[in-house]
């Protein structure tokens, strides 16, 4: 039988997920809860931590890994940022211990562009990174890690040069909900990344972007005028918004540089398309496998294990 | 003393404002309440009409003049649309009058850009339009209404051409109020237009308008690293909603057409200095008095004053 020898944890502001891993890298046993910072602010993160650890039954000396905004200013323990331009294979020797604690545990750090004039940070997205790394292989990357406030990560042979942070996740929250808009798609289900209407409205905000919140009104007009079904305004709002993103960061990023999508699920569906509509075939990673691939990069730096 | 000639109501979503207007023009009264649209859908647009006018000891027979959402479907009587291209003068004439009551009330009509790509929608605003249409003595014009939804209209030799709604102010207030950066901006007054903070901002979009939501998340980048004051994250986040849209109405404009800016107070001055940066000096025109103006010219086109 494969003996534990590490948990890794993902501890982000709403969710936590907590992994037991095996000596030979296999996941024991996995735990998933909306205990994120918010919820352990309150409650303890060092009480949630445990409760986790004993439902997996994981030895209490097993060393642990965190990533993740457990490592914010509000979170456990301050974690600090690395600042770019910074190698990721460093990013492990830059985690701060969790002081009076048995076990030996660890909270990785974020990353800092310190730039006056275009500052950015990130905190959790920098573990994906590392466990994309063997992904990488070109010499220069652009990474794509979409999301509440997506990524997108200019990697050169495994140097973090530069990065930006487009809000577009919460941006579509709070425009659908908190808008006129909300009125022109009440009851739609999730955004089909393969409808023309989707796809019409990243073209449309790529070949004109300076319209882009002019672009976002005709999901109320469209629906007074033309009829534009609660579906296809949703789709118009998240085609918008994911295209001006995507403009905005191939602007900013080396022409040609291959561009690496770390996603999962319906949003990865989205963003594919909407990088095929601005002529891009991203090399497509879990996001999910990422994470957990960046915890272990950094769990075997760390220790012997 | 000057005899009352007609009662002129600006019906907007959240507010109502009344004018009792004498036969030389002047204004004898005037209220103002929160009763809007939404309010008075719910006590009845009669009744809150009734009690305005009697509180101005308006007659019973006198005429009254609607322009805002009572015109609008959720509204009191639906006075529809007029299409683009639309002479402004013959807006008057397409106001629709409230059945059953005694005196000759009527609503004026939206103008509609009945356009598959892009459908547009105002109402109100083509009264404002009207009133400053005496201002509009260019050929051709780009005419401003910035607000809650920013209207860019274009109108030639009195001529509405064409427009483009920008949801600049809804978006503001949805990122301020329901994001992450409510945090960065916690506090902070009303935004300085003059501000170095808000004029960079409106710059920066302009020369980088795909990176637009990107550059908003600056607010919160540049409060965790580089000490930016909450003043100056909320310049900043208006700045770059209401530099993308300048940006956005100068691309559609035609090249060179004197840019009219309608509008009042604060929010004026918000746009004439973000005007500036864009290198245009528009002709400002008082909203409020535009408005009125407005009113005006619809009652004298509709009744024998």
């Amino acid at each position: 039988m494969v003996k534990p020898a590490y948990v890794a944890v993902d501890w982000g502001t709403s969710s936590f997920r907590l992994w037991l891993i095996g000596s030979d890298g296999s996941v024991l046993a996995e735990r998933r809860s909306n205990e994120g910072m918010t919820a352990a602010a309150a409650t303890g993160f060092g009480a949630v931590l445990a409760n986790h650890r004993q439902a997996v039954s994981a030895p209490a000396d097993l060393p642990v890994i965190i990533c993740g905004m457990a490592g914010a200013r509000q979170g456990w323990v301050e974690a600090g940022y690395l600042d770019v331009p910074a190698a990721l294979s460093t990013i492990p020797f830059a985690a701060v211990r969790v002081p009076d604690v048995a076990a030996d545990i660890r909270i990785l750090p974020g990353l800092a562009q310190r730039d006056s004039a275009h500052p950015d940070v990130m905190r959790g997205e920098e573990t994906q990174l590392l466990g994309a790394l063997n992904d990488l292989t070109d010499a220069h990357s652009l990474v794509c890690m979409p999301g509440t406030h997506s990524k997108w990560v200019h990697v050169a042979d495994g140097l973090v040069t530069r990065f930006h942070t487009f809000m577009t996740g919460e941006l579509f929250d709070a425009v659908a909900r908190h808008t006129i808009l909300k009125h022109s798609i009440a009851d739609a289900g999730a955004v089909d990344g393969g409808s023309d209407a989707f796809r019409q409205a990243v073209e449309e905000v790529i070949r004109n972007p300076t319209a882009a919140t002019s672009l976002l009104f005709g999901a109320r007009s469209g629906a007074l005028l033309n009829g534009l079904s609660p579906a296809d305004a949703k789709a118009l709002i998240s085609g918008t918004l994911i295209g001006l993103e995507i403009a905005g960061a191939l602007d900013a990023g080396q022409p040609g540089a291959p561009v690496v999508l770390v996603a999962s699920g319906a949003l990865g569906s989205l963003y594919e398309s909407a990088l095929d509509c601005a002529g891009v075939k991203p090399m497509i990673v879990d996001a999910d496998n990422a994470v957990r691939a960046g915890l272990a990069v950094a769990a075997r730096s760390l220790w012997a294990l």
